[in-house]
């Protein structure tokens, strides 16, 4: 059950949007293209507005409501909204709008013209997500497995017939079955080596990066992740990509600490521990107990916290943004450049397929370590 | 510039929707919290309909509009509508949107709510394609670098953010720069054996396949193509997947025939001519010069010709369609069963960068070599 908005648009002359006799003309002709799939369509008002006009259409038997608005600029937007129930046909299926939308292209001499997918609105399985640089997706989710606030974020657990089982943490996608490539480019499998290492990872909650990692033999892993109630729901519906570490929670070579990671590192500071490589996986946006303020501010803590508690040459791995925000990947490559002691950094990308965009990595260390910034 | 439309929704409690002095109260609250944005909203229409209410408020000094509607099911639509010229900030962006859903959340008391980014119309890039089963994608396009309509179909190749240059025909996305791995799994790298073997390429206009396949020393391969406009735009803005296999168009170890497949099927037929592998690379919509009829009699013919020209232990090679269209691949599945002399087939699927989903791919062989068909 949902409201499904149909919206069409076509690209004229403005002359003929801006002069009225071809204005009536123009509605007409759209009022006759929309009868063959509404009945009994009436002009119910129209008004002009300040840059062009509008008409409103009604279908009186069913409440659809059919705006028609001319833009000055030579563009004219057709907005259909109509409730339909479950099992209902679409009154405007998507085949049905590209003839619509062809057949209105040459009756009003189009120059160009488009119909999207019909938005659907207000249903209880939400399919819209956002990428990294806000452009809308519709993903092909059936289900929604689990969706509870915690004290810190809403959490989802949803399947998505092509990503299978997919984690969405206060409406952005964390990880998806489909997404191995995601934690192996996180850790760069194959390249780095982990075998008796020291590793601590910051968030994380999903369990796949602590259980790809044990998979390479580290001497241990400490995973320090706020948010219990992301770990249960992982644990309960996202097995194919985290085992059965976060049912298990400890063993001979993992800890998982349910607490705040700011806090930890401080105290692992204090005590003088050190490791090979602390991961950032944490989510995009910053979970602390701590009032943050600035979102760099925290970044920026975190990076700092890590090279506190990382041996000379250790590595500090992390993820970024979509390469499609250059502008977010150099206030973070900003963020580095300040820290002190100096460090560089390399970076590497993946499509991460429940991302649907090109995901960007980085790995810091410090630079008097032989490693030369590949920027 | 375009105009942009703005979409958000709220599920309420149905008596609220439906009771007339709610109504009001809720429109109040409405227009309080766009007027955060939006100056001097007036209502200048409203209505009843048959499933709820619609209520216009224009802002008079640009000529935004925004509708309010009221679905008696516990649904309030809210579409803002204005026009953006460029460089001009949105007069309700992304973060605005979060803040005013949010805010409108808790006012209105709602059970859930939801915003899209906005929706730009009537740009001359368009950024918005479809999956194979009718999703909306919003693709982070920054460029049309050709954009012409031949005989056959209208051709666009566009270039985006992530994948980098990518064809386009008829709106549909065809292959990018970053699906490599589509043809690897078009062709099974690394499992067949193309050494000496004798291969067809049906379509396959964007010279990927072709240019991929050579690399794996096979004999001879001939490349059926109707369309030369398509090589033409692929030749100049595809090099990094086609090489300079369009451009030369001939070789001791191939051959482009710009001709209809079909005929040149019958015509090696005829000769006696046999191959190892015929792949099908065809569009999804058929292309003849013939009259196709119904699409499916087109897919079946261009098996059975095929299978004319196939050594008897030769294998057709094609892609299906999206994981998450099952009936399709069904259809086509039983469009194989019904094949004479009888086949068997195999399927393998990879994430499709361009077409951001799961596709499926088959592998089509003679039942009588000794191949099982894992369905």
């Amino acid at each position: 059950m949902s409201a499904n908005t149909v919206l069409l648009d076509f690209s004229l002359d403005p002359a003929r949007i801006n002069d009225e006799v071809s204005r009536k003309d123009i509605v007409r002709l759209c009022k006759e293209g929309l009868e063959k799939y509404l009945t009994g369509l009436k002009i119910s008002y129209d008004m002009l507005t300040a840059d062009g006009y509008l008409c409103i259409l009604n279908e009186s038997s069913s409440g659809t409501i059919v705006t028609i608005r001319f833009f000055e600029q030579g563009l004219i937007t057709i907005n259909v909204e109509y409730y339909r129930r479950d099992g209902d046909e679409p009154k405007l299926s998507f085949e049905n709008m590209k003839t619509l939308e062809n057949g209105l292209r040459i009756r009003l001499e189009a120059k160009r013209s488009k119909h999207l997918p019909p938005i659907k609105r207000g249903s209880n399985i939400d399919v819209y997500l956002t990428s990294s640089d806000e452009r809308v997706i519709e993903y092909d989710i059936d289900r929604v497995l689990y969706d509870k606030r915690s004290e810190f974020q809403k959490i989802q657990i949803v399947h998505s017939k092509s990503l299978g089982n997919m984690l969405v943490l206060d409406e952005l996608q964390n990880i998806a079955e489909a997404d191995l490539i995601y934690t192996e480019t996180l850790m760069r499998r194959g390249i780095e080596d982990y075998v008796g290492k020291e590793i601590c990872i910051l968030g994380g909650g999903d369990g796949a990066l602590l259980y790809e990692l044990l998979k390479e033999k580290p001497k241990h892993v400490v995973m320090l992740e706020i948010d219990d109630m992301v770990m249960q729901a992982c644990n309960k519906y996202m097995n194919s990509i985290c085992g059965n570490v976060l049912e298990k929670r400890k063993d001979d070579n993992y800890e998982i600490i349910v607490d705040d990671c700011v806090r930890y590192l401080h105290k692992f500071s204090q005590e003088g521990r050190k490791f090979d490589y602390v991961f950032g996986d944490l989510t995009d946006i910053p979970i602390s107990e701590t009032p943050t303020g600035e979102i760099w501010d925290f970044i920026r803590k975190i990076l700092q916290s890590s090279f506190e508690v990382l041996k000379p040459d250790g590595k500090f791995m992390t993820h970024g943004n979509g390469v499609s925000c250059p502008e977010s990947l150099k206030m973070y490559e900003e963020q580095l450049v300040k820290l002190e002691p100096k460090v560089s950094y390399t970076k590497c990308t993946a499509f991460v397929p429940s991302f649907m965009e090109e995901w960007v990595f980085y790995q810091v260390q410090r630079e008097d370590t032989n490693v030369v910034a590949s920027v």
